[in-house]
């Protein structure tokens, strides 16, 4: 088994090296090579990807990642951006399924922005289509626009667009992930005014067809943005789109108050994964060993859970993290009054500290 | 002044009535014409949006509209679903300007999703762009995908654009609403990813030259989503696309907790404007006599404002409405123990007494 690590900008060298001193206190046998990414790999290659690293990635059975991204790099055409990096990593593994758990942590409840009898208890997963819609579409760029009532103006523009095998693969991803859970599936769309949107909901429902024992539900979404503040909770599963999941998943990822907290996957068909925390690469706190690597731990687990096989070890990770946040130990961003500060290093040794005594 | 009156479905017809019902206890003089749009319109005469009724609208300065859609019209063609008809009238109109704003009425801070330090005084303004971007571009479609991995595979497609002139328009109506408040600008976009969205942040950053007295901030479509649920009250002006606007003005409606005191005004470069409640026709409780009537009231107000140049009346109405309020007067929906649970009609009565009182 190999991990091509990948730690990327800003806290993302911190957090991941925590997540690979927790993998490596598992006893099991993998390979790990580390390469550059992001801002890093621009500043050491003069890309965000390298063919190197993306060689790497092709070839690991699956990708830790850290972050990537940082201001100093705004200014910079957008193919040499950081956030290339991971979008020509999604693209060029194949990456289409994007698990974005928004899960909220009995004793982090109070933290979050939402009154705790709103998300107390909440376990939702959005499934982000990855590879598709907006994101990838062509034709995109600037010109004269060619008609409209602006006809000749310069104009930008961007292609929306999905086919059918494209839909029906992550319905039957998020089908399947929901008979594993509480049956049921919400569909985000934009039928009413999306061409795109309304063959995605005819697709949806013609899958749905093979999955009688789960519920299907259509949200446009602008109603699920509403939905998730009103009743988080009614949700179960939720598939859409790559760019409106890009926002809802953002959306419920801080609806839990604590987005330090929470991993991510994005798998192709043949499982091999890209494993990464929810969150950003922080450059403003980067460096200052305060970051909370728990996500990034988290990942790891879910990495070893959908990529590797390995679901005892996974389970045992989350068990681990589950016992560091009731030994009341909290990195700055989910510290409250009356638990104990800990830094990015002790937050990682203590996650250590609990396998080892499992 | 001429306004059109189009009440629409379900509680659009009992919210608009009580609307009109303020208007005409101004003692001011304005011709109302009713008109049938949405569902309403599709039953007596097979459109959403029939010629006289878009022929109604366009003669007006003003259109009061309440809402359209039921669930029974979810299998008509998409052209003749009641959404059409608003969709057709901002085009029509050229309705390119959207003011949504997001507050939290003192007495209601309570009803909110959050907790009550992060809503208490909310007071956002979202505006949208309304004509443009993915809703209204062209090419847009089915077809066999002419390119890609699924090349020749039955595919849905839409054409997200903007012209120059058009982010111009918008962005000179965000920055001079901003002079009228805290003179903090939010230009969200998705300029990592999209062609079009590169380009609005440009566009935007250029026309902020002619603004310096106007704070600027660039904020990505997801942190914002995110941001608004973080730390609301950060926010002055939001302004953005026409999908994005879309998504996070009803984001920002619900954080408030009580979007049935939510209006919106949709306007053109005539000043002209279709002013309508921020929630939609409710279909569940239509004709009950429940609904809330005050979004609608007080888009009556910004109607007076911003199309009929009676900055006057409106603060009167806004004042009203302030005071029915204070008089513990509650719909159902924003009913909590020890006010007092008014219907829609009373509600309106009571905010017509007020202005009496006045
Ligand atoms: C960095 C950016 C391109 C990316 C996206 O929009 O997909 C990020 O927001 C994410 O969700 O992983
Ligand atoms: C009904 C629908 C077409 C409309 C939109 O998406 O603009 C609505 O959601 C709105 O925000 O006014």
């Amino acid at each position: 088994m190999k991990i091509a690590v990948l730690p990327g900008d800003g806290i993302g060298v911190e957090i991941v090296a925590e997540a690979v001193k927790v993998l490596r206190a598992l006893d099991l046998k993998f390979e790990m090579e580390e390469a550059l990414v992001g801002g890093a790999a621009y500043e050491a290659h003069g890309h965000p990807l390298p063919e190197s690293t993306l060689k790497l990635a092709k070839e690991a059975d699956a990708v830790l990642f850290g972050a990537v991204g940082d201001w100093k790099y705004d200014k910079l055409e957008r193919k040499l951006r950081p956030e290339q990096a991971i979008l020509g990593l999604r693209k060029e593994l194949g990456l289409f399924a994007n698990f974005r758990p928004a899960i909220c942590y009995e004793q982090l409840t109070h933290a979050s922005s939402l009154k705790p009898e709103l998300v107390a208890g909440l376990d939702i997963l959005i499934i982000r289509e990855l590879t598709g819609d907006i994101y990838f579409g062509q034709p995109r760029g600037r010109r004269e626009a060619p008609d409209g009532a602006f006809a000749g103006q310069p104009e930008a523009f961007d292609t929306m667009r999905y086919t059918r095998p494209e839909i029906e693969r992550i319905a039957h991803v998020a089908f399947q992930a929901a008979r594993k859970r509480n049956r049921k599936v919400t569909s985000v769309d934009k039928a009413n005014v999306l061409e795109t949107f309304q063959f995605w909901k005819d697709v949806v429902t013609e899958v749905h067809a093979q999955y009688p024992d789960v519920e299907l539900e259509h949200m446009y979404v602008d109603n699920a943005a509403m939905q998730l503040v009103r009743a988080p909770k009614k949700f179960d599963v939720i598939v859409t789109g790559n760019m409106f999941g890009d926002i809802l998943s953002d959306e419920a990822a801080m609806l839990t108050g604590s987005i330090g907290m929470l991993p991510s996957a994005s798998l192709n068909e043949r499982k091999q994964g890209l494993y990464e925390p929810s969150h950003g690469s922080a450059p403003d706190i980067a460096g200052q060993g305060v970051a909370n690597p728990l996500a990034t731990i988290l990942s790891a687990a879910m990495m070893l859970r959908y990529s590797l096989d390995q679901e005892e070890a996974a389970r045992r990770i989350e068990a681990a993290v589950k016992d560091v946040l009731a030994q009341n130990l909290r990195t700055a961003d989910i510290y409250s009054e009356g638990t104990t500060k800990v830094g990015t290093k002790e937050m990682g040794d203590a996650v250590v500290a609990r396998l080892k005594a499992q």
